[in-house]
């Protein structure tokens, strides 16, 4: 028996509703949610400040264990998946075939779906995290957990932390850190909003040896980075000379913005050094334009790259980094609460409420 | 005996003066320059819109043959050059050990100095090309000139044509046409504003089997594109239905925003396809700002990167581009007069009043 919380529209609460097994086509499978959490994309979907086709059932950063595979079902590194294999899965539903899926960036396809944004049909099973059970489909990267990442560690990969890494690509950041003790001149990363995305950002550019210099309106937030092992913390106020302080007036390297505030995305900019990179992936909402200098990127040599979603091979160092990472930094405490499927509408009230980096279903 | 044109400030008519033969320390060459071209950021300095320490030998596009070599001096591939060579060389004068200089950024080194912006001084030779000797200093990139690609059309090479080189460059393509007929799907590339830049973009896309879809104000300069390989036009009111139309209505890869306006500068983006780049080099000026949406940038994955100067191998890609497409492509009308340097002041006046893409001082 498959059970889904239903979302039928800004502020009505999820229904969890059973319906039946789908059947699987050649290349599909049937995952068993252990657990998802809630993104902030989710949450504000459930408040109205994003619009789905409804009814659907939310959630994107769901982990799993297979429970049926038709045909043969590849892994992001080509493995078969079997039934019994713990998984995390990409948000995007990708062709393969289309201009963008040939071109770098799947998560743009032309015949789009993602997990978690699709409204409810018959000829599929659940398409969204916050269920007891979601249909795979053909397309979909999938990414075998490794036994020692729990599940509330590991379901942000999917959509977080996966972002971090196409963040750190754009940023032209190799993700494997590096094998052996370099000049000590690993460079300086700014991440600009200290959620989800921002936390785990600290903690990744530290493993790759970057200095992370923090930034955020809350202390609270600051604190907790500096145990994800941010060098440099700084309120909005006090980045500019702080940065200038640490990298010796040169400026950072790369800065990253998470926050979606657009003096953010600004201050993105001014704290680079000559030839820095800015990424951008905070405002998926709209905001007021950033006023932009066009002799100032010129003549700092700067550059600005959006990232929205990710490619597969994302999702992999996705999980491979918290793997490897996630004893060191406490990725653990990220999930503030957990709440069965039963009481979702408790999930999503704690989340309004409390602001926690992540709530858990637990689904199973 | 060296006579060099000395700018003493805005509007002041240059003096051609002499001056002896600097002596030469090892890795430093003397040329003898057979032609300069003058570039529109000459013509701003000497009309007070840019500021250069005074008094100074201007000019940096200049073509001549080696007169005096010390030691041992390379050409950018690693060639010794040798007297009586033909070259061009870069604006820049790297040290090559810096910060920048080790990565990717020579033209920011932090001993920079720079050709036709450096104040006279009695330790040195003329550091200009609108002077018969340049003084080539240790750290300069030298490209041999091949014997079929005429003075006035090599010329550029040294600003211009690298420059727009180094744009593609960071726009990703690669510089080499394709060695065999792809797919026909070889991209798109908007070119805003038609002078030296605009116009060596168009043609270096053709080359390259990118279809340039070029933009201008000037009605003069787009019939001009259009024998530079723009195979589409555009008036600024028209540009953004032609490249719908052209794309299929998905926009084009990459916008090469030459003009400096902060309007095609907003433009450069909005023409821009899902994943595409704009290279910004235009505005080396003052400018309003540019109202820039992040969550354009980031749902769109769009990405920004500004290009001033160049890197040695763009120098190389410039003068190799040029020896193979001069005559494909008109670049020898692009030289619209030229001047003796005993009447560098008349090429001046000629370039204030007629604006012409560039006008020639022959200096031997």
């Amino acid at each position: 028996m498959i059970r889904s919380a239903i979302f039928d529209g800004p502020h009505l609460p999820l229904r969890v509703e059973a319906s039946d097994r789908p059947a699987l086509r050649p290349g599909e499978a049937l995952v068993r949610v252990s657990l998802c959490t809630v993104c902030g994309s989710d949450l504000h979907t459930f408040l109205g400040r994003r619009k789905e086709k409804t009814p659907c059932v939310l959630g994107h950063e769901p982990v799993g264990v297979v429970e049926e595979v038709a045909g043969e079902v590849l892994a992001v590194g080509g493995e078969p998946v079997r039934v019994g294999d713990r998984v995390v899965w990409s948000v995007a539903v990708s062709c393969g075939a289309c201009f963008f899926c040939t071109h770098g960036l799947p998560q743009k396809c032309e015949s789009l779906r993602k997990y978690g944004h699709e409204p409810v049909t018959p000829q599929c099973g659940p398409l969204g995290g916050l269920s007891t059970h979601c249909h795979l489909l053909g397309g979909t990267a999938i990414v075998k957990v490794p036994a020692n990442l729990p599940d509330g560690v590991a379901a942000p990969a999917g959509c977080a932390t996966a972002t971090v890494a196409a963040m750190l690509r754009a940023a032209g950041k190799n993700l494997s850190p590096p094998p052996f003790p370099d000049d000590g001149e690993s460079g300086s990363c700014v991440v600009l909003g200290l959620g989800m995305l921002g936390l785990t950002a600290c903690a990744w550019a530290e493993a790759l040896g970057i200095t992370a210099i923090a930034c955020d309106v809350s202390d609270a937030r600051l604190a907790q980075a500096a145990r994800f092992g941010a060098r440099h913390l700084a309120k909005p106020d006090a980045l500019a000379d702080l940065v200038k302080s640490v990298t010796h007036g040169r400026g950072a390297d790369t800065a990253l913005e998470l926050s979606g505030a657009p003096e953010a995305a600004r201050v993105s900019l001014e704290v680079l050094r000559v030839g820095g990179t800015a990424v951008w992936a905070g405002a998926v909402f709209p905001t007021d334009p950033v006023p932009v200098l066009p002799e100032q990127v010129i003549r700092r040599c700067l550059t600005v790259t959006g990232v929205h979603n990710y490619a597969p091979p994302d999702l992999d160092a996705a999980v491979q980094f918290l793997a490897a990472n996630h004893v060191r930094f406490p990725f653990a405490e990220l999930v503030a609460k957990s709440f069965p499927l039963a009481d979702v509408n408790g999930a999503f009230r704690f989340a309004e409420a409390e602001r926690p980096v992540r709530v858990a279903v637990v689904c199973d």
